[in-house]
Protein backbone atom coordinates (compact mmCIF):
# COMPACT_ATOMS: atom_id res chain seq x y z
CA UNK A 1 0.00 0.00 0.00
CA UNK A 2 1.46 3.40 -0.96
CA UNK A 3 1.54 5.85 1.88
CA UNK A 4 0.50 8.39 -0.45
CA UNK A 5 -2.87 6.87 -0.99
CA UNK A 6 -3.36 5.68 2.74
CA UNK A 7 -6.45 7.44 4.09
CA UNK A 8 -4.45 8.35 7.43
CA UNK A 9 -5.87 12.02 8.47
CA UNK A 10 -3.56 14.18 6.39
CA UNK A 11 -2.98 18.02 8.27
CA UNK A 12 -1.51 20.31 5.90
CA UNK A 13 -1.01 23.45 7.83
CA UNK A 14 0.66 24.44 10.67
CA UNK A 15 -2.01 26.24 12.60
CA UNK A 16 -4.13 22.74 12.90
CA UNK A 17 -5.19 22.81 16.41
CA UNK A 18 -4.06 19.42 16.71
CA UNK A 19 -0.20 20.37 15.57
CA UNK A 20 -0.64 23.16 17.95
CA UNK A 21 -1.47 20.75 21.03
CA UNK A 22 1.33 18.86 20.24
CA UNK A 23 3.64 21.31 20.23
CA UNK A 24 2.58 21.85 23.91
CA UNK A 25 4.16 18.59 24.85
CA UNK A 26 7.74 20.11 24.33
CA UNK A 27 6.66 21.72 27.68
CA UNK A 28 7.21 20.08 30.95
CA UNK A 29 3.79 21.38 31.75
CA UNK A 30 1.77 20.24 28.87
CA UNK A 31 3.46 16.86 29.54
CA UNK A 32 2.39 16.43 32.86
CA UNK A 33 -1.24 17.69 32.15
CA UNK A 34 -1.59 15.26 29.40
CA UNK A 35 0.15 12.56 30.74
CA UNK A 36 1.84 12.02 27.85
CA UNK A 37 5.01 12.85 25.94
CA UNK A 38 6.86 12.80 22.40
CA UNK A 39 9.45 9.65 21.46
CA UNK A 40 10.63 11.28 17.65
CA UNK A 41 12.75 9.15 15.34
CA UNK A 42 13.12 5.85 14.15
CA UNK A 43 14.87 3.76 16.69
CA UNK A 44 13.57 5.32 19.64
CA UNK A 45 9.69 5.07 18.38
CA UNK A 46 10.61 1.26 17.13
CA UNK A 47 11.82 0.79 20.69
CA UNK A 48 8.70 2.31 22.24
CA UNK A 49 6.69 0.82 20.14
CA UNK A 50 7.47 -3.14 21.36
CA UNK A 51 7.79 -1.76 25.45
CA UNK A 52 5.50 0.95 26.55
CA UNK A 53 1.71 2.52 25.05
CA UNK A 54 1.89 4.76 21.85
CA UNK A 55 -1.15 6.08 21.21
CA UNK A 56 -0.58 8.05 17.98
CA UNK A 57 2.36 8.50 15.29
CA UNK A 58 2.55 11.27 13.08
CA UNK A 59 4.60 10.83 10.14
CA UNK A 60 5.71 13.28 7.26
CA UNK A 61 6.66 11.12 4.51
CA UNK A 62 9.11 14.18 2.85
CA UNK A 63 11.32 13.95 5.76
CA UNK A 64 11.61 9.68 5.44
CA UNK A 65 15.96 9.49 5.28
CA UNK A 66 15.45 5.83 4.56
CA UNK A 67 13.73 2.75 3.47
CA UNK A 68 13.11 1.57 7.01
CA UNK A 69 11.07 4.21 7.65
CA UNK A 70 8.31 3.72 5.13
CA UNK A 71 8.38 0.21 6.46
CA UNK A 72 8.34 1.00 10.17
CA UNK A 73 5.04 2.82 9.28
CA UNK A 74 3.69 -0.27 7.71
CA UNK A 75 4.07 -2.39 9.81
CA UNK A 76 2.66 -0.26 12.95
CA UNK A 77 -0.50 0.28 10.37
CA UNK A 78 -0.87 -3.62 9.60
CA UNK A 79 -0.62 -4.29 13.36
CA UNK A 80 -3.82 -1.33 13.41
CA UNK A 81 -3.37 -0.42 16.89
CA UNK A 82 -1.96 2.85 16.67
CA UNK A 83 -3.44 5.94 15.45
CA UNK A 84 -1.62 7.23 12.33
CA UNK A 85 -1.76 11.03 10.95
CA UNK A 86 0.13 12.00 8.05
CA UNK A 87 1.46 16.14 8.29
CA UNK A 88 3.23 17.72 5.96
CA UNK A 89 6.82 18.71 6.37
CA UNK A 90 6.06 22.04 7.04
CA UNK A 91 3.56 20.86 10.07
CA UNK A 92 6.23 18.48 11.41
CA UNK A 93 9.12 20.85 11.15
CA UNK A 94 6.79 22.79 14.20
CA UNK A 95 5.94 19.65 16.37
CA UNK A 96 9.69 18.05 15.91
CA UNK A 97 11.91 19.03 19.11
CA UNK A 98 14.80 18.02 16.46
CA UNK A 99 17.55 19.87 13.61
CA UNK A 100 16.59 17.93 10.38
CA UNK A 101 13.86 15.50 11.79
CA UNK A 102 13.61 12.09 10.25
CA UNK A 103 9.77 12.65 9.85
CA UNK A 104 8.63 10.33 12.91
CA UNK A 105 7.13 11.05 15.98
CA UNK A 106 5.10 9.32 18.40
CA UNK A 107 3.09 10.17 21.68
CA UNK A 108 3.46 7.68 24.14
CA UNK A 109 1.41 7.65 27.24
CA UNK A 110 3.96 8.23 30.78
CA UNK A 111 4.27 5.78 33.13
CA UNK A 112 4.27 5.70 36.91
CA UNK A 113 7.71 6.27 38.38
CA UNK A 114 7.19 5.30 42.05
CA UNK A 115 9.66 3.26 43.86
CA UNK A 116 6.34 0.70 44.25
CA UNK A 117 5.78 0.36 40.71
CA UNK A 118 9.11 -1.24 40.25
CA UNK A 119 9.03 -4.88 39.38
CA UNK A 120 10.44 -6.95 41.83
CA UNK A 121 14.17 -7.89 41.32
CA UNK A 122 15.43 -11.43 40.10
CA UNK A 123 18.67 -10.87 42.08
CA UNK A 124 19.00 -10.82 45.72
CA UNK A 125 22.10 -8.22 44.58
CA UNK A 126 20.93 -6.05 42.66
CA UNK A 127 23.24 -3.03 41.78
CA UNK A 128 21.63 0.46 41.78
CA UNK A 129 21.96 3.38 40.42
CA UNK A 130 21.05 6.62 42.12
CA UNK A 131 21.52 10.21 40.96
CA UNK A 132 20.50 13.33 42.69
CA UNK A 133 20.05 16.96 41.48
CA UNK A 134 20.12 16.21 37.83
CA UNK A 135 19.50 19.52 35.37
CA UNK A 136 20.45 18.79 32.28
CA UNK A 137 18.04 16.65 29.71
CA UNK A 138 21.37 14.97 27.69
CA UNK A 139 22.87 14.00 31.43
CA UNK A 140 19.91 12.40 32.51
CA UNK A 141 19.33 10.56 28.92
CA UNK A 142 23.34 9.60 28.92
CA UNK A 143 22.43 8.28 32.55
CA UNK A 144 19.42 6.07 31.43
CA UNK A 145 21.46 4.43 28.96
CA UNK A 146 25.11 3.70 30.94
CA UNK A 147 22.51 2.28 33.84
CA UNK A 148 21.52 -0.25 30.76
CA UNK A 149 24.98 -0.99 29.29
CA UNK A 150 25.99 -1.48 32.73
CA UNK A 151 22.90 -3.62 34.04
CA UNK A 152 22.13 -1.50 37.07
CA UNK A 153 18.49 -2.83 37.99
CA UNK A 154 16.89 0.61 38.28
CA UNK A 155 18.15 4.04 38.17
CA UNK A 156 16.58 6.20 40.93
CA UNK A 157 16.17 10.17 41.11
CA UNK A 158 16.15 11.93 43.54
CA UNK A 159 16.05 15.83 43.41
CA UNK A 160 15.59 16.14 39.94
CA UNK A 161 15.71 19.21 38.02
CA UNK A 162 14.23 18.00 34.82
CA UNK A 163 11.83 15.51 33.94
CA UNK A 164 12.23 11.43 32.51
CA UNK A 165 9.85 12.39 29.59
CA UNK A 166 11.79 15.81 28.39
CA UNK A 167 12.50 15.25 25.25
CA UNK A 168 15.70 16.08 25.51
CA UNK A 169 16.22 13.21 27.78
CA UNK A 170 14.31 10.39 25.85
CA UNK A 171 16.63 11.50 22.62
CA UNK A 172 20.10 11.10 24.86
CA UNK A 173 18.98 7.79 26.29
CA UNK A 174 18.33 6.54 23.06
CA UNK A 175 15.77 3.96 23.95
CA UNK A 176 17.28 3.26 27.18
CA UNK A 177 14.77 5.12 29.23
CA UNK A 178 11.99 2.29 27.49
CA UNK A 179 13.89 -0.88 29.06
CA UNK A 180 15.46 0.91 32.50
CA UNK A 181 14.03 0.35 35.71
CA UNK A 182 13.08 4.29 37.03
CA UNK A 183 11.69 5.75 39.69
CA UNK A 184 11.56 9.37 40.80
CA UNK A 185 11.27 9.72 44.82
CA UNK A 186 12.68 11.80 47.83
CA UNK A 187 16.35 10.67 49.20
CA UNK A 188 14.61 9.81 52.31
CA UNK A 189 12.06 7.62 50.56
CA UNK A 190 15.01 6.11 48.22
CA UNK A 191 17.18 4.69 51.32
CA UNK A 192 14.31 3.36 53.07
CA UNK A 193 13.31 1.56 49.82
CA UNK A 194 17.14 0.16 48.99
CA UNK A 195 17.69 -0.58 52.95
CA UNK A 196 14.17 -2.77 52.63
CA UNK A 197 16.07 -4.37 49.57
CA UNK A 198 19.21 -5.19 51.72
CA UNK A 199 21.32 -3.48 49.81
CA UNK A 200 24.19 -1.02 51.24
CA UNK A 201 23.75 2.61 49.85
CA UNK A 202 27.60 4.27 48.62
CA UNK A 203 27.48 7.82 48.07
CA UNK A 204 30.58 9.31 45.85
CA UNK A 205 31.90 12.28 47.16
CA UNK A 206 35.16 14.25 47.11
CA UNK A 207 35.93 14.31 50.97
CA UNK A 208 35.53 10.19 51.28
CA UNK A 209 38.95 8.42 52.12
CA UNK A 210 38.42 5.34 50.63
CA UNK A 211 38.65 4.69 46.99
CA UNK A 212 36.44 3.15 45.01
CA UNK A 213 38.12 0.00 44.09
CA UNK A 214 38.09 -1.00 47.76
CA UNK A 215 34.41 -0.91 48.46
CA UNK A 216 32.48 -4.10 48.42
CA UNK A 217 29.74 -4.21 46.36
CA UNK A 218 29.49 -7.94 46.09
CA UNK A 219 25.88 -8.11 48.46
CA UNK A 220 24.17 -5.85 46.43
CA UNK A 221 24.41 -1.89 46.11
CA UNK A 222 23.00 1.29 45.50
CA UNK A 223 25.64 3.93 44.23
CA UNK A 224 24.31 7.48 44.63
CA UNK A 225 25.96 10.38 42.08
CA UNK A 226 25.52 14.23 42.88
CA UNK A 227 25.03 16.93 40.62
CA UNK A 228 28.08 18.28 39.24
CA UNK A 229 27.92 21.64 40.36
CA UNK A 230 27.60 20.87 44.21
CA UNK A 231 27.90 17.67 44.44
CA UNK A 232 26.24 15.18 46.47
CA UNK A 233 23.61 17.35 48.72
CA UNK A 234 23.56 17.52 52.55
CA UNK A 235 20.20 15.76 52.60
CA UNK A 236 21.97 12.23 50.86
CA UNK A 237 25.22 12.61 52.87
CA UNK A 238 23.56 11.44 56.46
CA UNK A 239 21.14 8.59 54.91
CA UNK A 240 24.66 6.95 53.18
CA UNK A 241 26.08 3.73 54.28
CA UNK A 242 29.23 4.30 53.43
CA UNK A 243 31.03 7.30 51.20
CA UNK A 244 33.37 6.21 48.35
CA UNK A 245 36.20 8.17 46.31
CA UNK A 246 36.28 8.66 42.72
CA UNK A 247 40.05 8.70 42.49
CA UNK A 248 40.67 11.56 40.24
CA UNK A 249 44.40 12.31 39.28
CA UNK A 250 44.16 15.69 37.05
CA UNK A 251 43.55 19.26 37.08
CA UNK A 252 40.36 18.94 37.01
CA UNK A 253 38.03 18.83 40.27
CA UNK A 254 35.37 17.06 39.04
CA UNK A 255 33.41 14.64 36.79
CA UNK A 256 31.02 14.38 34.44
CA UNK A 257 28.40 13.11 36.39
CA UNK A 258 28.05 10.18 33.71
CA UNK A 259 31.37 9.17 33.58
CA UNK A 260 31.31 9.40 37.55
CA UNK A 261 28.34 7.19 37.44
CA UNK A 262 29.67 4.70 34.81
CA UNK A 263 32.86 4.72 36.78
CA UNK A 264 31.13 3.12 39.73
CA UNK A 265 28.68 0.57 37.78
CA UNK A 266 31.68 -0.84 36.24
CA UNK A 267 32.86 -1.23 39.07
CA UNK A 268 30.34 -2.81 40.92
CA UNK A 269 29.69 -4.83 37.98
CA UNK A 270 33.27 -6.25 37.67
CA UNK A 271 33.03 -6.95 41.57
CA UNK A 272 29.75 -9.28 40.75
CA UNK A 273 31.44 -11.41 38.62
CA UNK A 274 28.26 -11.52 36.66
CA UNK A 275 30.14 -11.05 33.17
CA UNK A 276 32.98 -13.08 31.86
CA UNK B 1 40.44 51.75 38.96
CA UNK B 2 36.86 51.14 37.61
CA UNK B 3 36.37 49.47 34.82
CA UNK B 4 34.51 52.21 33.10
CA UNK B 5 37.54 54.74 33.35
CA UNK B 6 40.15 52.14 31.82
CA UNK B 7 41.55 53.44 28.60
CA UNK B 8 40.72 50.39 26.74
CA UNK B 9 39.86 50.28 23.32
CA UNK B 10 35.87 50.38 23.20
CA UNK B 11 34.12 48.27 20.50
CA UNK B 12 30.73 49.19 20.27
CA UNK B 13 29.32 48.45 16.70
CA UNK B 14 28.24 44.97 15.74
CA UNK B 15 29.80 45.80 12.31
CA UNK B 16 33.15 46.74 13.68
CA UNK B 17 35.73 44.72 11.59
CA UNK B 18 37.64 43.55 14.13
CA UNK B 19 34.26 41.90 15.58
CA UNK B 20 33.86 40.84 12.35
CA UNK B 21 37.57 39.43 12.55
CA UNK B 22 36.57 37.39 15.75
CA UNK B 23 33.36 35.86 14.69
CA UNK B 24 35.70 34.12 11.75
CA UNK B 25 37.52 32.02 14.64
CA UNK B 26 33.81 30.46 14.71
CA UNK B 27 35.06 28.09 11.33
CA UNK B 28 37.48 25.82 11.67
CA UNK B 29 39.08 27.27 8.54
CA UNK B 30 39.03 30.71 10.46
CA UNK B 31 40.85 29.45 13.09
CA UNK B 32 43.22 26.93 11.30
CA UNK B 33 44.51 30.31 9.05
CA UNK B 34 45.23 32.35 11.71
CA UNK B 35 46.65 29.34 14.26
CA UNK B 36 44.44 31.15 16.68
CA UNK B 37 41.18 30.10 19.00
CA UNK B 38 38.40 31.46 21.28
CA UNK B 39 38.40 30.48 24.80
CA UNK B 40 35.09 31.65 26.38
CA UNK B 41 34.10 32.01 30.11
CA UNK B 42 35.53 32.73 33.54
CA UNK B 43 36.63 29.53 34.20
CA UNK B 44 38.45 27.76 31.18
CA UNK B 45 39.64 31.33 30.50
CA UNK B 46 41.33 31.74 33.98
CA UNK B 47 42.97 28.44 33.30
CA UNK B 48 43.74 29.40 29.87
CA UNK B 49 46.30 32.17 31.29
CA UNK B 50 48.25 30.43 33.15
CA UNK B 51 48.82 27.33 30.72
CA UNK B 52 48.81 28.75 27.38
CA UNK B 53 49.35 31.82 24.77
CA UNK B 54 46.52 34.39 25.72
CA UNK B 55 46.84 37.41 23.12
CA UNK B 56 43.88 39.75 23.25
CA UNK B 57 40.93 39.28 25.98
CA UNK B 58 37.46 40.86 24.87
CA UNK B 59 35.08 41.64 27.76
CA UNK B 60 31.84 43.43 28.58
CA UNK B 61 31.17 44.49 31.35
CA UNK B 62 27.44 44.95 31.48
CA UNK B 63 27.70 40.56 31.05
CA UNK B 64 29.34 39.77 33.90
CA UNK B 65 27.36 37.62 36.28
CA UNK B 66 29.76 37.85 39.63
CA UNK B 67 32.35 40.17 40.99
CA UNK B 68 35.13 37.48 40.56
CA UNK B 69 34.56 38.40 36.81
CA UNK B 70 35.72 41.76 37.03
CA UNK B 71 38.30 40.88 39.63
CA UNK B 72 39.90 38.07 37.07
CA UNK B 73 40.06 41.41 34.28
CA UNK B 74 42.00 43.48 36.93
CA UNK B 75 44.30 40.92 38.12
CA UNK B 76 44.79 40.66 34.34
CA UNK B 77 45.13 44.21 33.86
CA UNK B 78 48.04 44.53 36.60
CA UNK B 79 50.49 42.00 34.80
CA UNK B 80 49.92 43.81 31.54
CA UNK B 81 50.99 41.07 29.44
CA UNK B 82 47.17 40.45 27.49
CA UNK B 83 46.16 43.18 25.64
CA UNK B 84 42.24 44.35 26.75
CA UNK B 85 39.37 45.67 24.54
CA UNK B 86 36.18 46.02 26.08
CA UNK B 87 32.95 45.51 23.83
CA UNK B 88 29.70 46.73 24.06
CA UNK B 89 26.82 43.67 25.05
CA UNK B 90 25.87 43.33 21.27
CA UNK B 91 29.33 43.21 19.90
CA UNK B 92 29.93 40.73 22.57
CA UNK B 93 26.86 38.83 21.57
CA UNK B 94 28.24 38.42 18.42
CA UNK B 95 31.30 37.36 18.86
CA UNK B 96 29.98 34.93 21.58
CA UNK B 97 29.48 31.38 21.06
CA UNK B 98 27.12 30.90 23.52
CA UNK B 99 23.89 31.14 24.92
CA UNK B 100 23.86 33.47 27.62
CA UNK B 101 27.63 35.03 27.50
CA UNK B 102 29.57 36.16 30.98
CA UNK B 103 31.40 38.70 28.95
CA UNK B 104 34.79 37.32 28.81
CA UNK B 105 36.04 36.34 25.48
CA UNK B 106 40.14 35.44 25.15
CA UNK B 107 42.17 34.91 21.85
CA UNK B 108 44.90 32.14 22.37
CA UNK B 109 47.09 30.59 19.92
CA UNK B 110 46.41 26.89 19.11
CA UNK B 111 49.52 24.75 19.82
CA UNK B 112 51.56 22.09 17.88
CA UNK B 113 50.14 18.73 18.31
CA UNK B 114 51.97 16.19 16.15
CA UNK B 115 53.43 13.55 18.38
CA UNK B 116 56.59 14.23 18.27
CA UNK B 117 55.35 17.68 20.59
CA UNK B 118 54.54 15.89 23.47
CA UNK B 119 56.79 15.98 26.08
CA UNK B 120 58.76 13.20 27.77
CA UNK B 121 57.06 11.26 30.11
CA UNK B 122 58.41 10.66 33.87
CA UNK B 123 56.77 7.58 33.95
CA UNK B 124 57.72 3.81 32.22
CA UNK B 125 54.33 2.52 31.96
CA UNK B 126 52.03 5.40 30.97
CA UNK B 127 48.24 5.01 29.82
CA UNK B 128 47.27 6.69 27.18
CA UNK B 129 43.64 7.02 25.64
CA UNK B 130 43.08 7.28 21.77
CA UNK B 131 40.00 8.25 20.44
CA UNK B 132 39.39 7.34 16.14
CA UNK B 133 36.93 9.41 14.35
CA UNK B 134 35.57 11.44 17.21
CA UNK B 135 32.51 13.80 15.69
CA UNK B 136 30.93 15.87 17.92
CA UNK B 137 32.81 18.75 19.57
CA UNK B 138 30.69 18.07 23.08
CA UNK B 139 31.90 14.61 23.12
CA UNK B 140 35.80 15.18 22.02
CA UNK B 141 35.66 17.66 25.22
CA UNK B 142 34.34 15.31 27.18
CA UNK B 143 37.02 12.44 26.57
CA UNK B 144 39.40 15.72 27.55
CA UNK B 145 38.00 16.11 30.59
CA UNK B 146 37.80 12.54 31.03
CA UNK B 147 41.41 11.69 30.07
CA UNK B 148 42.55 14.53 32.90
CA UNK B 149 40.37 13.35 35.52
CA UNK B 150 41.62 9.61 35.40
CA UNK B 151 45.33 10.29 35.04
CA UNK B 152 45.92 9.52 31.23
CA UNK B 153 49.65 10.92 29.88
CA UNK B 154 47.85 11.67 26.86
CA UNK B 155 44.70 12.16 24.26
CA UNK B 156 45.53 10.52 20.67
CA UNK B 157 43.36 11.66 18.17
CA UNK B 158 43.29 9.61 14.61
CA UNK B 159 40.72 10.64 12.05
CA UNK B 160 39.37 13.44 14.22
CA UNK B 161 36.19 14.70 12.00
CA UNK B 162 35.93 17.85 14.74
CA UNK B 163 39.08 20.11 15.75
CA UNK B 164 40.83 20.31 18.60
CA UNK B 165 39.79 24.06 18.79
CA UNK B 166 36.62 24.09 18.20
CA UNK B 167 34.76 26.33 20.51
CA UNK B 168 32.51 23.91 21.64
CA UNK B 169 35.49 21.28 22.30
CA UNK B 170 37.39 23.76 24.76
CA UNK B 171 33.56 24.68 26.40
CA UNK B 172 33.35 20.50 27.06
CA UNK B 173 36.19 19.98 28.29
CA UNK B 174 36.08 22.97 31.29
CA UNK B 175 39.51 23.37 31.08
CA UNK B 176 40.78 19.94 30.62
CA UNK B 177 42.37 21.06 26.94
CA UNK B 178 44.78 23.05 28.50
CA UNK B 179 46.47 20.03 30.75
CA UNK B 180 45.90 17.20 28.89
CA UNK B 181 48.46 15.84 26.17
CA UNK B 182 46.90 16.27 23.08
CA UNK B 183 47.99 15.03 19.74
CA UNK B 184 46.84 14.13 16.28
CA UNK B 185 48.03 11.37 13.93
CA UNK B 186 47.09 9.11 11.73
CA UNK B 187 46.83 5.58 13.19
CA UNK B 188 49.60 4.20 11.81
CA UNK B 189 52.08 6.72 13.20
CA UNK B 190 49.90 6.40 16.39
CA UNK B 191 50.96 2.98 16.62
CA UNK B 192 54.37 3.53 15.27
CA UNK B 193 54.95 6.40 18.57
CA UNK B 194 53.11 4.23 20.81
CA UNK B 195 54.94 0.37 20.16
CA UNK B 196 58.28 2.73 20.12
CA UNK B 197 57.07 4.01 23.92
CA UNK B 198 57.08 0.39 25.12
CA UNK B 199 53.20 0.12 25.42
CA UNK B 200 50.75 -2.28 24.53
CA UNK B 201 47.55 -0.98 22.10
CA UNK B 202 44.31 -2.26 23.13
CA UNK B 203 41.16 -1.72 21.19
CA UNK B 204 38.10 -1.76 22.51
CA UNK B 205 36.00 -3.99 20.31
CA UNK B 206 32.37 -5.29 19.88
CA UNK B 207 33.63 -8.49 18.75
CA UNK B 208 36.55 -9.42 21.22
CA UNK B 209 36.36 -12.55 23.30
CA UNK B 210 38.57 -11.21 26.34
CA UNK B 211 36.79 -8.53 28.95
CA UNK B 212 38.44 -5.67 30.28
CA UNK B 213 39.21 -6.73 33.10
CA UNK B 214 41.05 -9.39 32.19
CA UNK B 215 43.54 -7.40 29.99
CA UNK B 216 46.85 -6.74 31.53
CA UNK B 217 47.58 -2.86 32.07
CA UNK B 218 50.19 -2.86 34.10
CA UNK B 219 52.75 -2.69 31.54
CA UNK B 220 51.33 0.99 30.37
CA UNK B 221 48.75 0.91 27.94
CA UNK B 222 47.13 2.58 24.94
CA UNK B 223 43.51 2.04 24.81
CA UNK B 224 41.80 2.51 21.49
CA UNK B 225 37.90 3.28 21.20
CA UNK B 226 35.95 4.42 18.60
CA UNK B 227 33.40 6.22 16.99
CA UNK B 228 29.74 5.57 18.68
CA UNK B 229 28.12 4.81 15.54
CA UNK B 230 31.01 2.26 13.58
CA UNK B 231 33.09 1.14 16.52
CA UNK B 232 36.68 0.68 15.48
CA UNK B 233 37.84 1.53 12.20
CA UNK B 234 39.51 -1.59 10.00
CA UNK B 235 43.36 0.25 9.68
CA UNK B 236 42.97 0.18 13.76
CA UNK B 237 41.92 -3.09 13.84
CA UNK B 238 45.12 -4.29 12.24
CA UNK B 239 47.13 -2.52 14.20
CA UNK B 240 46.40 -4.23 17.56
CA UNK B 241 47.88 -5.85 20.08
CA UNK B 242 44.65 -6.93 21.79
CA UNK B 243 41.03 -6.60 21.46
CA UNK B 244 39.21 -5.92 24.46
CA UNK B 245 35.24 -6.54 24.90
CA UNK B 246 33.39 -3.88 27.55
CA UNK B 247 31.05 -6.07 29.14
CA UNK B 248 27.15 -4.99 28.71
CA UNK B 249 23.87 -6.24 30.01
CA UNK B 250 21.78 -4.23 28.87
CA UNK B 251 19.03 -3.94 26.02
CA UNK B 252 21.75 -1.22 24.70
CA UNK B 253 24.15 -2.38 21.81
CA UNK B 254 26.45 0.94 22.27
CA UNK B 255 27.80 2.94 24.30
CA UNK B 256 28.57 6.31 24.84
CA UNK B 257 32.43 7.07 23.57
CA UNK B 258 32.87 8.70 26.97
CA UNK B 259 31.33 5.98 28.67
CA UNK B 260 33.74 3.43 27.06
CA UNK B 261 36.91 5.21 27.41
CA UNK B 262 36.23 5.84 31.35
CA UNK B 263 35.31 2.58 32.22
CA UNK B 264 39.34 1.24 30.13
CA UNK B 265 40.93 4.16 31.72
CA UNK B 266 39.28 3.47 34.82
CA UNK B 267 40.40 -0.41 34.23
CA UNK B 268 43.88 0.83 33.76
CA UNK B 269 43.85 3.42 36.54
CA UNK B 270 43.12 0.94 38.90
CA UNK B 271 45.24 -1.90 38.07
CA UNK B 272 48.08 0.59 38.33
CA UNK B 273 48.68 0.88 41.82
CA UNK B 274 48.93 4.40 41.63
CA UNK B 275 45.78 5.52 43.29
CA UNK B 276 45.50 4.00 46.53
Amino acid sequence: MDIQESEDEFIQSRQNPRVKALAKLRDRSGRRKLGLFCVEGLRELSRAVNLVSVDEIYYAPELFVSREHSEFLENVRSCGKIKLCRLSAAAFEKVSNREGPDGLLGVAQQWPTRLEDIPEFSTKTPRILVADSIEKPGNLGALMRTADALGANALILTNPVTDIFNPGTVRASQGAIFSVNLAVASPIAAAEWLHGLGVRIFGAHLGASKALWHADFSGGCAIVVGSEKDGLGDDWVGLLDEKIKIPMSGASDSMNVNVAAAVCMYEALRQSGEMK
